[in-house]
């Protein structure tokens, strides 16, 4: 078998599932997050992620895997994105499924390809940093590793997990590679504070990139009714069946995050190895990332989304989302957000950011599915 | 010439013109403060007012000086309002105009007439306080003097005048009548604290009883011209000349606040009496005095008007005005001031409530007029 270099194998993969809900009520079950425009650039975070894929993978190498209902959504987002790289799911079951769908239906395509999978609602900018270390990351999978991409933290956020970086490694083509000690979930100010301190932490940015093969594997040693399932699905997947043993098998799969079945286990086992990143990210995970993604860290700022707004502020910072055509006007609020959609407003500030996600919460207990 | 009892004589005059431009978006150039229900009582504040003043005139001698556009909408609150009581305003021209054009038609009609003018947007829920405190003003009225009504504070408020009491008077049937020494603007707090502990301030509420020929007399001294005017209007008002006088009147008359025309000149010329009214009062000034009015000063409360409002609140205090009939959420806010209408939505809290006027300022000089 010729071996071809690490990039020409190389497929992306973008799970294009999470409703965002911390983000609602501009995130709605028929308009996720990923299909907005959070940072005021033109493009929606799903169309950004594929721009930035494209010079790695290429268009025609850069699969989704999302809902159905958000099928229609997504092409038109994506017009250079082809057939056979769509995959819909019939109902959400977290990313182990997503991610591991993609990762048999690909290998059984080609079992050489090693895969990376980016979440579709990121925001990075600076597209070359982060195109320098998903081409380490590809080598390392070559060589075997899983691989994913810390981020170098600029402060000691409490919003996202960290890496606990281990020793240097000396993988050819990915000079930067260190082992991926372990996984720590969001910490509280004092330990993330700590970690920045020690120096040898990095933010977990959510991409993995493998050998289709080894990703597998791995999850098989965790999961092994899974695997089974995923590679039901696989072989199934480019024939006439596709349709009946979806029906049959999807609705059976565990709905688990791939952190819990792979990449933890992973870590645990030494197969992990994390290429640290020097470029900007955040997962814009709620208002407060909206806020500081508009105002650069200023704190005296007003950001503004949503075209032809309206907005007459007068001593107010935070962030407003205009999105129902109304004048708004704000007074002496500091911090505040205010989402302004044709059936729903949100009032809150940016420390209750994270709160949002109770109020949705209590509006599916009480049934109000029509403003989710 | 028969002498009637004061309260025979007395005629209600309900000046209704102002917008409330510190209640805006709720109040509006088509629907201004008055019509609106703003205690949740069920009434609006002119329907209140109304109801609060029949029990002392009957409903045939109770006046109404508004906006030609606030015609209808006057008209359909007051079923019982009879058209001889309709005062139609070409322009507004400030209270001056308004209760002194009154003052004549009525003089015009009956000479002996009493008139009591009284805001058409307060609040006051203890009609039998009120009046009792209108029938000794009445009474003191009937004994020559211009009489207003001072409420006894129950706080140091910064935002309402205050008038100092003087020595008491021995008025036959009007026992609490004492002299009103001088008006006072809104003070600071230290200065409002110290008028309660004086013990001899009242709050201004806005109401004069007089007889109309004395009121008329007063103004005189002051505004010979404007009296004028006002004379030849009364003249031609129940004659087929009324509309040609009006268009070459109206458009002339002093615009002025009768507190500077009449109650300080009356004041300062040793002429006017206070009566202190126990019962509650409020002038519902802005968001505040709303917030204030529904939690009963109860710090922790939300207040939330509008009919079929749908608000999910956590953690929220202050005061929601639900117009749109979208779901207004609230999570963290604390003394919030949030107005939800079709047009415009305001977010502010109590402390700005004042500034809502500044807003209303800059709106018309930037000549959106659709959304005032």
């Amino acid at each position: 078998m010729a071996h071809r270099g690490a990039l020409d194998r190389f497929y992306s993969v973008i799970p294009a599932g999470g409703i965002g809900s911390r983000l609602w009520p501009l995130s709605r079950a028929d308009a996720p997050k990923f299909l907005h425009d959070l940072t005021g650039s033109g493009s929606t975070l799903l169309r950004a992620t594929w721009d930035r894929l494209v010079p790695l993978s290429g268009p025609d190498r850069i699969m989704v895997v999302t809902g159905r209902a958000h099928r229609a959504a997504v092409e038109a987002q994506l017009p250079d994105l082809e057939d056979l790289n769509v995959v819909l799911e019939s109902e959400p079951k977290d990313s182990t499924a997503a991610i591991g769908l993609a990762a048999a239906i690909l290998y059984h395509r080609d079992p050489e390809v090693i895969i990376g999978s980016f979440a579709a609602d990121h925001v990075i900018n600076d597209r070359r940093g982060f195109k320098r270390a998903v081409i380490e990351a590809a080598a390392a999978a070559d060589a075997g590793y899983i691989a994913t991409i810390g981020i170098t933290p600029t402060e000691p956020a409490i919003g996202f997990g960290y890496i606990r970086c281990g020793h240097a490694l000396d993988i050819p083509s990915a000079p930067s590679a260190v082992m991926a000690d372990s996984f720590v979930e969001k910490p509280d100010l004092e330990t993330a504070e700590a970690y920045l301190a020690e120096g040898n932490y990095l933010w977990n940015g959510g991409m993995f990139i493998s050998r289709a093969d080894v990703l597998l594997k791995q999850l098989g040693e965790s999961r092994p009714e899974l695997v089974a399932g995923l590679t039901r699905l696989a072989e199934a997947w480019d024939t006439p069946e596709r349709g009946a043993v979806v029906d049959q098998v999807w609705p059976l799969l565990e709905k688990i995050a791939i952190d819990y079945t792979v990449a933890e286990p992973a870590a645990a086992a030494g197969r992990l190895v994390v290429i640290p990143g020097d470029f900007d990210w955040d997962d814009v995970g709620d208002f407060a990332a909206i806020a500081k993604l508009h105002s650069a860290g200023r704190k005296s700022d007003l950001a503004i989304l949503g075209e032809n707004a309206r907005v007459l502020a007068d001593s107010s910072t935070g962030v407003v989302v205009a999105q129902s055509g109304r004048l708004i006007s704000l007074i002496g609020v500091t911090d505040i957000v205010v989402v302004d959609t044709p059936d729903a407003l949100l009032v809150t500030t940016s420390a209750n950011a994270q709160r949002v996600k109770a109020v949705v919460d209590a509006l599916k207990l009480s049934g109000r599915n029509d403003v989710l």
